[in-house]
């Protein structure tokens, strides 16, 4: 067979281990969080019917599926979140208790632009409630994204948060009631951030005809704060409802000490159809300009696409691989490169089973340990294999050892080597690891 | 928009909580392991140029995966194994030190007629060591395998070992030169424990022509043991180090105490093209005719398909899906119900943000907790909540609690009810779950 030339698709990538270390820890500790809250794991496939996919992301997102016939000629499509596979499930499964809490952990696909920290496949971490229409549930997957970057390390972030009902609350006074001319607006609002208030007056004539009136009150709305709000920007009858809702999550938040991480942003608008209350998107302050790390919001419609009945639901979802690529950038994560504790040097056939012995009486407490494979290769090169391997303590089981049902341990921080019986060695690294 | 019906592709499955408890706990435990010898994490993405993945699997292979056309026309497929893709990263990032020691854990994608264990996206978990041609490296992926069935709380099960030079010294022996043939008669060999030999004898009928001298000796070659094997049956020349191997194999596993988990079975072949040498398949003994749910070999040659040069590896891949599907065919993993240790109960506005505190202290403690969200509901009703979350202990932090700094905290195995400050409600429940 000719030589195939090994390459990754566009927009994709391999996390070779240095990276791939952190990234495993990262999600390690994001499971822990969302299971101390009270959530549960869910898995569903990567490859879904598309028609449940379809329609549900507005016609740009539709475009962006990874879409074609399986052997079958089934229509099928990769999943493009994690949202709508859970409003298929609870469809699908309709015993399952409520509220249903879970998380869910995998990858998504998007045949999106490549960009920096935006990949074609990346890995969400998603919470969500289902079946409670309490704000509590709003304010506990803020709750939980607060936490989550916390536990990672990250101090300096904001969660921006808005109300579908106060923007509403804003159509209405501007004169914008048509459903699909309102999410026009939303979209090109939800662009403020990237290209600022004339870029985004320019594709709003280009989409809505707006008299200057609304033009104005649409800026004092996006540039106000949410104590400005009132009946000269917005129809109070429509928004009130967000307005209260807003509050109170801030009071909440006060009253633990998070506020500092909350910011109300009356622009958040999120692209997609299907949010209609709370929704927030979050950013890393170090990083202007590098795009939400975490967002969601309050999709009370979504679920009757797939049920009989309407069920409320909110979430909140973690883009893990932007926010390695942004903590990569601001060198809060350092690549790893120590892969094992100890390295276990190798002599010949006769101590062989003796140098296994004593990786397995390591392994078996619960320490990390490579053998050298090479056995018979002189030793510099072997404490060369061993240095690269970034273990911090080398073993010598060879025929002195084996006969005396010793090993040498060797520091290599300091140097230092000592004779020890092997369950001596164990319990020596062990304590030093534990200490 | 219309409903629509919700359902997963058929060979496709949800994982809902009380069955992605317990394999996330798998998952979790299979990755310690992994590290324990001494891997490192690899992600590689899901999607593959097709050329990337095309002839590596045989004929049949190919026609099993998923592949289409990008919105850039590219020809993609997804993944199909994990092997091929470290096959590619090998050749791509050749700064990558040896031996190389990888460990990956992610879904596969087959278009197979799904059955019992079978699925069309499973998990696999995978180790290979890349880069070194000594027997060591194949013990230490046959030990990664037993250390990893045993970490999930398996006893019953047999590693079924091959070498594909005894096999090649068969083939010299009957007169199958010919590599096509070769492999074509490995195929059907391969379906042996699946069909048995009356089966296997008409498909090699069909296949090659085969004197019944020849026919004779195969049957007693794939029936005989390590022991009987003689120039009767292989060719010794090409079969002897083959042979020295397994026996080396079994001579190091009787030493670490692991010879009972390991069985030579020269009717072990494996269908895929690549394997050169050691071969493995793994049986769970309490379900006769499951299917093998752990599997390698090494497979000196695939490497170069993408390198330069010829890269020596070995590897073993566990498929966790199948696994489970066995043990809770077994009753060795049942689903778990429990989300959640605390459960925080909830009254009004007033006391809303004590109960967060409460819940905000327990989360801080490393304690599972869940609000209840739909507050002011009757506490009966309250209560059974509680008992479907599974939970523990219950906490009660209304007003009168406030008042008082307290809570009541309900213990709901013995129904106990203890007021007390939440600083001690938290050791309490530490304690008890530590203890």
């Amino acid at each position: 067979m000719s030589r195939v030339t090994p390459r990754v698709l566009k927009g994709f990538r391999d996390y070779l281990p240095e990276v791939m270390k952190p990234r495993a820890a990262m999600l390690r500790k994001v499971a822990d969080v969302f299971e101390r809250f009270g959530f549960s794991p869910l898995d569903t496939p990567a490859l879904e019917y598309t028609e449940i996919l379809l329609g549900k992301y507005g016609e740009e997102g539709d475009k962006l599926l990874y879409r074609f016939q399986d052997n079958g000629k089934r229509d099928i499509s990769l999943r493009y979140d994690l949202t709508v596979p859970l409003a298929r499930v609870i469809g699908q499964h309709t015993t399952l208790g409520r509220p249903f809490r879970r998380y869910q952990i995998a990858p998504v696909w998007r045949a999106e632009k490549p960009g920096r920290g935006r990949f074609r496949e990346f890995t969400q971490c998603d919470v969500d409630i289902v079946g409670s229409d309490s704000l509590l549930a709003d304010f506990e997957c803020v709750q939980v994204g607060v936490s989550v970057l916390k536990a990672l390390g990250v101090d300096h972030f904001k969660i921006q948060i808005n109300d579908r009902r106060v923007l509403d609350g804003l159509m209405r006074r501007i004169g914008v009631d048509d459903k699909a001319l309102q999410q026009e607006v939303l979209r090109c609002v939800d662009k403020l951030p990237k290209i600022g208030w004339e870029k985004v007056k320019i594709e709003l004539a280009d989409k809505v005809s707006l008299a200057d009136e609304g033009l104005n009150a649409l800026h004092a709305f996006l540039h106000g704060s949410l104590a400005d709000i009132d009946a000269s920007v917005v129809d109070m009858e429509v928004a009130q409802p967000g307005i209260d809702s807003l509050n109170t999550l801030l009071a909440w938040a006060e009253n633990l000490g998070i506020r500092n991480h909350l910011a109300i942003d009356l622009s958040i608008a999120r692209g997609l159809d299907y949010y209609t209350s709370t929704i927030y998107e979050t950013f890393l302050t170090d990083l202007p300009g590098f795009g939400s790390v975490m967002s969601g919001g309050r999709y009370d419609g979504l679920m009757s696409m797939f049920s009989r009945d309407d069920v409320p639901a909110v979430g909140i979802s973690l883009g893990v691989d932007r926010l390695l690529a942004g903590l990569l950038e601001l060198k809060l994560v350092e690549p790893a490169t120590a892969t094992t504790e100890v390295y276990v040097l190798g002599f010949d056939a006769e101590t062989t089973p003796y140098a296994q012995t004593v990786a397995t009486a390591l392994r078996a407490a619960g320490i990390s340990t490579t053998m050298h494979l090479n056995a018979g290769q002189k030793l510099g090169k072997q404490f060369k294999s061993a240095g690269r391997s970034g273990a911090a303590f080398v073993v010598v089981a060879g025929s002195r050892e084996l006969e005396a049902g010793v090993v040498q341990l060797k520091d290599m921080g300091t140097g230092e080597q000592t004779e020890l019986a092997v369950s001596d060695a164990v319990a020596r690294i062990k304590a030093l690891q534990d200490g």
